[in-house]
């Protein structure tokens, strides 16, 4: 894309009212934008990143045997009710507004309930089960605070996923695998080395749920972590009990600060039967959906990229997610040969399939380079005035900061990789 | 994808208060589900076709310039009330509800004024001009009545693009761009035909807006074309003023029921002066930025071709946006090697890159007929018994009925056109 065309520029300064990391860079670096606390929408450059991390874990969510579906903002009253999670008491996050008929209806912020309740009118028998169901929903939660920019939002887009059971073996068996799912989401997005499974309180079903946190000192959370035995621990659930549950020793535990970026929870048949969602077995006994709820918060798996991943310049993306894999720069902008030459550069890489952003704006090269690493595309291209005789280009890793001169063969090896 | 996996089945009945022919045929066939009046969830068969609805607009839009962004479904008051459209008496189709320290906020039914307030961070000389921007994005209206099932939600998916001019004549020429991308869109979806751009009534600042209205027994508007003259106007701005204006006779019009599938609007200066979008041009005058806007109503575009082109049997999909390409039906389920066969037929076929939805089912081959009608896959092939020893597919066209018996290579040549 040539970024004389992007309707974005970065910007010398965040919003003032703007106090987290994550989005100070984002902002500053054009790919959101702040509507108001804790609500943000995503520029072009922003939603080139959030359409990588849906991609991934789309494609693990679809490997685990995941069906996609969307759900809708809109709730009804009368089904949260069953479940006793209506009342502004119980659930302190909903936003709630009225039908012209008065009826009230809510704004989703979960959705157990709906999916659960969808459910009954595909399920009726065994045969009919298991089921793994899940969605990309922008979620509406009515916060009393929100200064973590897009890790803790009013409004924020998650992957929630549900699986619908005969019993707990099976759910178990599929449980385990989400988990392994997980892991590799987290990976593919370059957080795998900081991510750690993590024991944290369970429910009505059962004594734990699974988290996955991510060690970050922006994060909310506090979690213990055993190294040795790769065990961690929510300071929530930490009590004597739990650390005999466990065979952990309260001296092998280090303590770290860690933003949650995943849990997964084990409901049992109890949300069911409150809902109604049974099967009958294969005696014809009627019994109640094992039901599991799985989530990762997409936009603040994006904001938790950019904590842990950015340095003092700007953003440092994985390839993975990165909105391009190459920044090609045009370092002159007054001579006509050296152009010719990076847009032919850029004809060649983007022929090849690599996703390049031409700088081919006239500005000054020191603005270009200060914005690339503000941007963090991994790989930055010069195209200078040497280039036009050694035909050599500048290959810079925005990570290390490396440089090296290299061929237009090397360049594509490197990029297609 | 085997049918077998899919947790949708088909339903005998639509839910008794559901009235439009869309709904109920979509929910019957596993495509939506409704959670409430004018809310519709999207299932796996129904996410497919709104996902290629939402692949041939956004390409559309992509060779218009456009750029993809998301904005918030949350509204800030302050916003809407410089341009006077934030009280009830005003718009009457708002959300509202209130964060906790008590301010009010809205649900987006529209974005014109947060894109152009938002557009005030990167647009400040006539050289940052022209910028076309759009999204997909879930918009929000409290309609008194929503019985058109997705045709008119109270919930719905919107592609609106805003383009930022700087005079009269170059918004023109892009506003007629947009018009022939609109028409290319309808034709794409397989509504061509059927669709007639039709003068509309207008705003504060130009006479008339255009719409894109289907005919259709279902649409909730009346149109009057001259088809000769290949012009249609809707019947709120039909005056003998308008006749003369635009040169036709009422004489040669023919009135028809039609529903609006697209609209686009000129807003000139007006609304970028209440939120202060200016730009400076080459004389250094500050002149307010020209705003066009244009919308397609994407779940309501799926909602029109389902009834426009569905017959009694079911739905009859256009290739462009079907689920699948081919619904392949195993006839016969106690037959080891006819099985052996359809699965090799599918394998065959999905790795050529042709999308299947094979009926693997234990049921018997009627009711898969049936289920096929309903579902409106284009092209049905059927293995049973006569197939294993022919080697002759049975190929159906779903929209004509016509049926032929082929060999494998004419069955991929013909899936793959």
């Amino acid at each position: 894309m040539l970024q004389s065309r992007l309707f974005t520029k970065t910007r010398k300064d965040a919003p003032k009212d703007e106090v987290s990391r994550n989005a100070e860079l984002l902002i500053r670096g054009g790919y959101i934008h702040k509507e108001m606390a804790g609500a943000y929408a995503y520029l072009p450059l922003g939603l080139r990143v959030l359409e990588k991390i849906k991609h991934i874990v789309r494609e693990e969510m679809n490997r685990l045997g995941g069906e996609e579906i969307s759900m809708t903002t809109l709730q009804r009253k009368e089904l949260w009710e069953k479940t006793d999670r209506w009342s502004d008491e119980k659930v302190d996050v909903w936003f709630k507004s009225a039908l012209k008929s008065g009826a009230e209806v809510g704004f989703g912020w979960s959705h157990e309930e709906p999916i659960t309740d969808m459910m009954k009118n595909f399920v009726s028998s065994y045969r009919d089960l298991p089921a793994y169901v899940y969605q990309f929903q922008t979620k509406l939660r009515n916060e009393l605070r929100a200064k973590s920019g897009i890790m803790r939002g009013r409004e924020f887009l998650m992957k929630d996923m549900y699986s619908y059971t005969t019993n707990p073996e099976e759910h178990k068996k599929f449980y385990d695998s989400v988990i392994e799912a997980y892991l590799n989401v987290f990976k593919r997005v370059g957080l795998g080395e900081l991510t750690r499974l993590t024991f944290a309180s369970g429910g009505a079903f059962t004594k734990f749920s699974h988290e996955f946190q991510t060690i970050l000192p922006a994060g909310e959370d506090t979690i213990y972590v055993d190294t040795k035995k790769g065990i961690a621990i929510n300071k929530e659930v930490l009590t004597d009990e739990v650390l005999s549950d466990l065979g952990v020793n309260r001296a092998d535990l280090v303590e770290e600060t860690a933003a949650e970026v995943g849990n997964i929870f084990d409901f049992g048949g109890v949300k069911s039967e409150q809902l109604g969602l049974m099967y009958k077995d294969e005696g014809g006994k009627s019994v109640p959906v094992h039901l599991g709820s799985y989530g990762i918060g997409v936009t603040r798996l994006m904001g938790v990229v950019v904590e842990a991943l950015s340095d003092e310049k700007g953003i440092v993306w994985p390839k993975s997610i990165a909105p391009f894999r190459a920044h090609l720069i045009l370092a002159v902008h007054d001579d006509a040969d050296i152009k010719a030459l990076a847009h032919e550069v850029y004809k060649t890489l983007t022929a090849e399939g690599i996703e390049v952003l031409f700088d081919d704006r006239d500005a000054r090269a020191g603005e270009k380079f200060a914005d690339a690493d503000l941007i963090g595309i991994p790989s930055r291209i010069t195209v200078g005035k040497k280039t036009l005789e050694s035909k050599l280009y500048e290959l810079t890793d925005r990570e290390t900061g490396k440089t090296s001169e290299v061929s237009l063969e090397h360049l594509l090896q490197e990029l297609k990789d």
